[in-house]
């Protein structure tokens, strides 16, 4: 008997995990061993509550719209924070919707948390006979997933962020007075995204001109030490520092903050750029900006990285056809083959190797002074931020897929 | 005797600012009637330090490189902060040195103090009988210039801020739980720019849902409300304001900080969306973010207008063009003739009309409620930010023009 697929997304946003579910889908669409394609809404929360669209439906009518669904950021089946509990009626409930939708085969495109779920329902499923394929799809702007060569996510934020510092490079190259600028990029314990700025440097633009990761104990008076001699030497100093350098005792540098209570009696919080932004008031005295791209910088899917896009949507369909082929237990991954040229070959990967692990930047990635990043690291990046994509255009803004419209859509033609 | 042109650039950056220069530079190099081009470097300030380079030679032996400057942001020629004092000193070391490289046509692109400029020095050249045409080109990404319907780099910077909106709109659009964000918009007396958010919303979008401009006193209590209001109704809202916004008596919203010292002795300061995101969390108690894009919102190569590059390239050869006729005192203009197609007809008007005013937004185009605009301004809007530009990309990377490298080569060429 014909068996059904259903596609869910779990985590944070990124730029291109809809060209994995765009990828997955595409396969699934096609393949005489699948029967319907089903998505969840908002996860294992959705399915739980019957939250279920028919995406065969969907994008039979409207086949354009795969292109577009590949080409939008976020997520256009919704995400969820569920953690299952491990216990036995929620095993049962889960298993009770799969079988009654039919389905034989569950992609969850997610990061490590999904790929724990991945896990226990596939060890679920095996240990009580039921036949269902389960496989993962990994996701990460953070690139911090072990199992894999780079997440797919993290080319597109790497691009935004080099972008980000080659424009305010420019922007403040045209005015002759000192300044320092200071850009907080994501990844609390990782600093891929960090170290990635560096590609912002071409020809006689030097900025970043100094990169600080989480991976590298911090300490304020080596930091001041550093924008004074660059001063010296530069009129505009551009600092990149990851949202999660801690100080040698461990201690986010975010978290000292003023202590004094604001207007109404709350403690003030803000960014670790923030923070250090007034640091170099007080210590040099010229002119500081602090600059924290935030959520931008994980779904400008107008920036994204072709190479990216497509590596997304590739492993998309490599887990769909490992579901089709009786795979469980495992995500789809790639490993870099070659660097000259840039070359990729996919791959399955036991979910047990990626689950609840993460993976740092190696030291010897970083300089000796832990201000800068070494060649190692940028010949590893480079190839991930290559390629423009044609993002979607429509009245000159990016045209992207709503799942709210599309249902609107779908209601009109079901009347 | 034929006569040489000098161009500078001033005031603060746009994305379109060098596709002006490279217009004035495009129509001058075609010119039988003008001689040489010549570069100010950092505005009238270079001039005075006899910085200045040769446009001819480095754009006749480097074409191709006119479309990366028209595809460039920032300014590619520096700028200055430079006001006129006025003294008969400063006039004549001025014209001392137009006079020693045989200056007979002067383009100064910039915003409102570089119009005064323009006015002042052209004034003082009719006063004296010199013979010299010295016309202005508009810039701002603030709108705020009057005598023209609308200003070159405001498109762009429109494009960008409902670009942002859309895409923390698609970001949080993916959770259940209730959460704010508050997107701070540049535009510190007019709310032209927060007005083009708006510009984020399509089909079942409705970001941004609460706008406030500068142009309406802002109540931080009214505030509290809409945005309870909106909460009643919506899982995420978007609310997008002016770094301008003031309350009734005239107090900039951002000045209302935290008091106390921070754990250095220094006052606090932080933006407008920081301050509103500590209310919202105080009185309402939901998930806020605070995103300032700062600086990257008039710098964004990246992301520009095709309409915006196409009007400020050329405004850029219309003021040449009026240079090489005779005109002086003058600046180039649009004026939209049609909005269905939009259309508009170039021509110049006195410098006098656009020196040291501002333009607001029209109180009828703010809804009665002071916290979303109008129709009116929507239609007014629509067409600015049209248009995909070919932003030149090199290993993935927004492939930007810079005259330190372009120095670099010519002189490489000199060898």
């Amino acid at each position: 008997m014909i068996k059904n697929m259903i596609i869910g997304q779990s985590g944070g946003p990124t730029a291109v995990i809809n060209s994995s579910l765009a990828g997955t889908v595409e396969y699934a669409l096609q393949s005489e061993t699948i029967g319907k394609v089903y998505g969840m809404l908002n996860g294992i929360e959705g399915l739980l509550d019957n939250n279920i669209i028919n995406l065969t439906e969907m994008f039979k009518s409207m086949p354009h719209e795969l292109n577009r669904l590949k080409h939008s950021p976020a997520m256009f089946l919704g995400s969820c924070r569920f953690k299952l509990k491990g216990e036995e009626e929620e095993f049962k409930r889960i298993f009770r919707v799969f079988d009654s939708y039919n389905i034989g085969y569950f992609i969850y495109i997610g990061g490590n948390d999904s790929m724990d779920t991945v896990k226990r329902l596939s060890d679920y499923a095996k240990e009580h006979g039921i036949d269902i394929s389960i496989v993962g799809v990994p996701k990460t702007i953070d690139n911090d997933l072990v199992g894999i060569d780079h997440s797919p996510g993290f080319g597109s934020a790497a691009k935004y962020i080099a972008t980000c510092v080659r424009e305010v490079a420019y922007d403040t190259s045209i005015y002759s007075i000192k300044s320092v600028h200071i850009i907080e990029a994501m990844g609390r314990d990782a600093g891929w995204i960090t170290a990635a700025s560096v590609l912002a440097r071409q020809d006689n633009m030097t900025a970043p001109h100094l990169v600080y990761l989480p991976e590298v104990p911090f300490s304020v008076e080596k930091f001041v030490e550093d924008v004074r001699k660059k001063l010296s030497e530069l009129n505009s100093v551009i600092v990149v520092v990851s949202e999660g350098i801690r100080d040698k005792d461990g201690n986010y540098i975010s978290a000292r903050q003023d202590k004094g209570d604001d207007l109404f009696g709350h403690a003030r919080l803000s960014g670790t750029a923030a923070y250090l932004k007034d640091v170099i008031e007080r210590e040099i005295g010229c002119k500081v900006r602090a600059l924290e791209p935030s959520v931008l910088q994980r779904s400008a899917g107008h920036l994204v990285s072709l190479c990216d896009v497509n590596e997304a949507f590739n492993l998309g369909s490599v887990a769909a056809r490992a579901a089709e082929e009786g795979n469980t237990g495992v995500f789809s991954t790639l490993r870099r083959t070659s660097n000259k040229p840039y070359c990729v070959e996919y791959g399955l990967e036991d979910v047990a190797v990626v689950a609840n692990r993460e993976k740092f930047v190696p030291r010897e990635w970083i300089n000796e002074e832990g201000n800068d990043v070494t060649e190692e690291m940028v010949t590893y990046l480079k190839p991930l931020i290559r390629g423009v994509a044609q993002t979607p255009y429509r009245a000159g803004m990016p045209d992207y897929i709503d799942i709210r419209h599309l249902d609107v859509k779908m209601q009109k033609y079901k009347n």
